[in-house]
């Protein structure tokens, strides 16, 4: 007898896709990184102050797949990635609720940064408010909200996280 | 034909309510912290060193739910939570054993501490060893014991972990 | 009805195999650890730097279980695991293709070093190329190509990732 609590199916698919999804970016394979994303889609960085105060709009906002291209664009065409690199650690996603086929999750990450001589420091930490979306057979980002624990966003503004 | 491996369906379950305790302490609520735990319970924070050699009691030790209710309260009465704020990362869990409904795993863990100001460092590392009871088909810890890997016991003393 | 994407079965599998792992070494038990590996095998500690033009070698190399029990062997002799200790917090697998019985994954980890007067810091971070085979159920190495970020290989050298 196989028994499914809801949890055992659906965890392994999210971490596959948080896991794609933090090697696409650390690949810098940035152009697949739209890829993730549903259409409509959302996404979001914002800080942990502003999303306890309800601000919605947060430091960098998309909502439509062409906006994440664009961002792509601007972040090849200002070359912030040459600088350093990045690894994200991606922890356990929390499936928090399930309906009509959209699953929300929580997951948090930390972000480590490497500069060209070695050195690493810790970048960022915060967590990902997901709204995810089962699109024939595989899963996609219809929202995706990160709240970063920190206020350091002299970088952060430049790289998707 | 589905082949499961015990792993197959337990991992998941496992990784879900690592991330659920993870989630209920990062957003500062404790008061669901006990409700993570069966009753009899037993929650022992403690140091690599005392470990090894064999002290049970450790530094924060609880065996009762009630116990875990009279940390929280104590915890509030304090406002230490005021101060900073806290980013758990853990680890994928290992399934070391499986007897009589009980399940024992070993989880890898890291908390970062996030300052007012922004700055983060390294709170402390370590690994969660449990014994995992289910419980009316949700999963519950009859036993976590908290091993740190370090010994900054100074702040360790006031958050759980 | 049981709908499984691969990943559903296997990335249960292999977070266990990468938390046995990581558990092993951060329990200093040296001696298991060729035993993650098949025959032949592939173990490689190499910089993203090397691995990005394609040098092959490495600056830890061993294709045989006797190399690795080599290995073992001489850091016992070097005693280096006396100073520090480690914690490898292993991030979630991401399954990057499969055939013939053998699997390709990519996994970031990030390992914490942890002083004897409880100081840590961030000892490296990186992610494992694996190919892995089923054998007999179990999953075993059969490549294991470790990439650090960055260039630290003083200690690097020292000890297994």
């Amino acid at each position: 007898m196989v028994t499914t609590a809801p949890a055992s199916l659906l965890q392994p698919r999210l971490a596959q896709l948080n896991a794609d999804y933090a090697r696409a970016l650390d690949d810098d394979r940035l152009e697949d990184w739209p890829g993730f994303f549903g259409d409509p889609c959302l996404y979001v960085i914002t800080t942990a102050d502003n999303h306890r105060q309800g601000h919605a709009a947060g430091v960098i906002y998309a909502d439509s797949p062409g906006m994440l291209h664009d961002r792509v664009a601007a972040l090849r065409e200002a070359n912030v990635y040459e600088r350093h690199t990045y690894r994200h650690l991606v922890g356990l996603p929390a499936i928090v609720g399930e309906s009509d086929g959209l699953v929300r999750a929580e997951t948090p990450f930390l972000v480590v940064r490497i500069m060209r001589d070695g050195r690493m420091d810790l970048f960022a930490t915060g967590r990902y408010l997901d709204v995810v979306v089962d699109t024939h057979g595989a899963l996609r980002l219809r929202e995706r909200r990160v709240v970063c624990d920190g206020n350091r966003f002299d970088t952060l503004l430049a790289i998707p996280l």
